[in-house]
């Protein structure tokens, strides 16, 4: 069959800073997608993309491209409505596990569909299955049932949304691309609106242990994600959110599950509780349901309820005691101080380098490997008091790990420090 | 064995515009040539040094690891200097062949190592083949010898020299990363400079008809190119010459070579004489003959034995008849005036798909396919008259030939019109 485009015209097109036509843009991913488009030609066009940018209007039909390369999800046939998060990602960010069932305990359906870790950030979906028996692959049918009884559910994607997205991405993550917030924002949003959710909320990241490091490009990422759900009918809404320090004192899979259920117990530190609350607002607001009590939720024990009706649901022991790591080694504070910074990516890339994370897909984790953060922003610290356990089950993976997290803490001569909120603006 | 980079970091470094180190670009080309960077990767480098550039240091060190990847020959065994000639490829550009025996007949060694056309432009094996037994492999002592006897040798360059500019040039050719300064000078040179020639002159074309049609980056080209010769310590000139209106009254195969033979007999058109004979005038300087009369080894048909030898010790037969198109059809002007203008693009299009070029490496040509310009710049044409003759074997070609060639004449009511001078500025 004859093709409507060459793959180099299209290519040309972007290089030279044209604007790809509406036609153009639905024939590069379906060519694509069926291999017309080899994987030389589409990563010259996503380095072409990176450097000259797409304006709005290109960006909404590729994701719209990237939808149509695969099937949709429904939850028309529910008697909730549904509301989603998605996080850009960081270090230490199990927000997921204490916000689906708080949400879900006020009777909406929040339906997580979730990926898992790659290089120094986790994965949700790794978090959970340090649970005995939980497991994240559920069919259609059972995450609809559960849904429709427990209200939360965190599990795998089907393969059969947006494939050309999954396609795209492993390719921009050997040829450079991944940065760029045209390619960012559709292969984001391409997944969530063929998901089919009602209303959506955007935990966007910047600072140090975030991909958009720079608060700029952050919020021009979640503008730009903004106004793609809103222009798929989906009411979304974004929160730009600080990712320098790590999210509570919690780094890695098991112990990152145990934080979450502190919180769900009403207690957990301070930060972790405040994004809880802050995105179980949104999403409950933008669900219909506003000016309800939220931390009531988490006081009275409903939200705790909810959690341990979803990972029962999908075969999990709530009650079932976590893995521990095999090892452990402390690291000692050579001086006295405040601690007014926390390098979240040194702290991350150490948890990654003790097994809690992976460097290629596939690859297991350790799920009871972290870093167990005693001192972070605002504590005082003296001479010879524990910072920080590392925990791992390979011994040798100390070594690096020490060398990554060097540095990490930033202690000062101050009475106190108080951050400020982890909520930097919202958009919508 | 462990890479000392990895190709994402050289990409990214591109990417974010900043200059690569010599042991980034000596890797890469390496890494490539044995497949530790793929080819999606080396795709997005190309694309981000379309986009970002290279500066003079860089684009130097590209070229020395391209050498490197390959061979190098020398030709310190002969007796007589070497002198080359580059042309950067154009519409009716026949000039090596009476270049090169001329050359060749003032004593120097002229080893033109040549391509095969792609595209609207031919290549000058294609054109020789159309003589019958002539044949354009030669083993490198057979090449030697010839070029110690005869002085002019037309080859195919061997697979040995650059085999990383090979790869990359097929893998530029289905990215949009062809028409790049950077990557087509050190193309160009790496190969040049592998075979080990003492001098060269360049023909950097520009026009309808030329690769680079900008002047200004036909400039930027070859005072690039220059510089890089120069630095290898290779005697480098370039002549900047103008390619809007092809070159010649003949495009395809055997009908130039019937014209190159008509020079070599002191007639011909007048265009193709003043350029073959500037550029015979620059390479007897660069190989230290100055002050030379070049028009007159072409009138005394000292020339013309010289070309004779060379057809000859290649296999080939200078009497014998050239092969003749199957069909003919004249194109009839339909008003008259004076040609201004004749669309270099337009008629090497046509003459592509009448079968004197091919689409893809690899495909027969036609060799008495072309076109036969009756009419071109500065001739007066009355209604009625012929412009040219359309000339092929598969007489279908016709209908998308005319297409081509349509509105290629421009025609004026003007008494005369001259063109001016080929050369439009010389590089050193």
């Amino acid at each position: 069959m004859a093709e409507a485009f060459d793959a180099v015209d299209v290519i040309h097109a972007k290089r030279d800073k044209r604007e790809l036509t509406p036609e153009q843009i639905a024939w590069t991913i379906d060519a694509y997608t069926r291999g017309v488009i080899a994987e030389e030609q589409m990563s010259a066009l996503a380095m072409a993309i990176y450097l000259n940018g797409m304006n709005r209007e290109e960006i909404a039909l590729w994701t719209k491209a990237m939808i149509a390369s695969g099937e949709r999800m429904s939850f028309d046939a529910l008697s909730k409505t549904t509301t989603d998060k998605h996080s850009t990602g960081g270090v230490g960010d199990k927000i997921t596990l204490p916000l689906a069932p708080l949400v879900a305990s006020f009777g909406v359906a929040v339906p997580q569909l979730s990926g898992r870790g790659l290089g120094h950030t986790g994965g949700t979906l790794d978090k959970l299955e340090s649970i005995p028996g939980w497991r994240a692959n559920l069919t259609n049918d059972e995450m609809m049932r559960q849904l429709e009884s427990v209200g939360a559910v965190v599990c795998a994607a089907g393969s059969g949304l947006a494939p050309a997205d999954k396609k795209l991405y492993a390719l921009r993550d050997v040829t450079g691309t991944v940065n760029c917030i045209p390619l960012i924002a559709s292969s984001i949003m391409s997944k969530k609106i063929a998901e089919g959710t009602a209303s959506l909320v955007l935990d966007v990241k910047t600072g140090a242990g975030a991909f958009m490091e720079d608060e700029q490009m952050a919020r021009e990422l979640a503008r730009t994600m903004v106004d793609l759900g809103t222009d798929a009918g989906v009411n979304t809404v974004a929160l730009l959110t600080d990712m320098s320090v790590p999210l509570g004192r919690a780094v890695g899979n098991a112990i990152e599950v145990e934080e979450s259920v502190e919180v769900l117990a009403g207690g957990g530190p301070a930060d972790v509780v405040e994004l809880t609350v802050a995105l179980a607002t949104e999403m409950l607001a933008a669900a219909g349901l506003k000016d309800v009590d939220v931390d009531a939720a988490l006081k009275d024990g409903r939200a705790m309820d909810t959690w341990k009706a979803m990972i029962r649901a999908q075969g999990g022991d709530p009650e079932a005691a976590l893995p521990v790591a095999k090892h452990s080694h402390e690291i000692i504070a050579d001086s006295d101080g405040c601690v007014t910074g926390l390098d979240a990516m040194k702290v991350g890339v150490a948890g990654w380098r003790l097994g809690a994370g992976r460097s290629r897909p596939g690859e297991a984790v350790q799920f009871g490997a972290g870093v167990r953060l005693h001192k972070t922003v605002g504590d005082r610290v003296a001479k010879g008091e524990v910072l920080a356990t590392l925990l791992t089950d390979t011994e040798d993976r100390f070594a690096r790990s020490l060398e990554a997290i060097d540095g990490a803490w930033k202690l000062e001569n101050v009475d106190e420090f108080e951050r400020g909120s982890l909520v930097l603006d919202r958009l919508a």
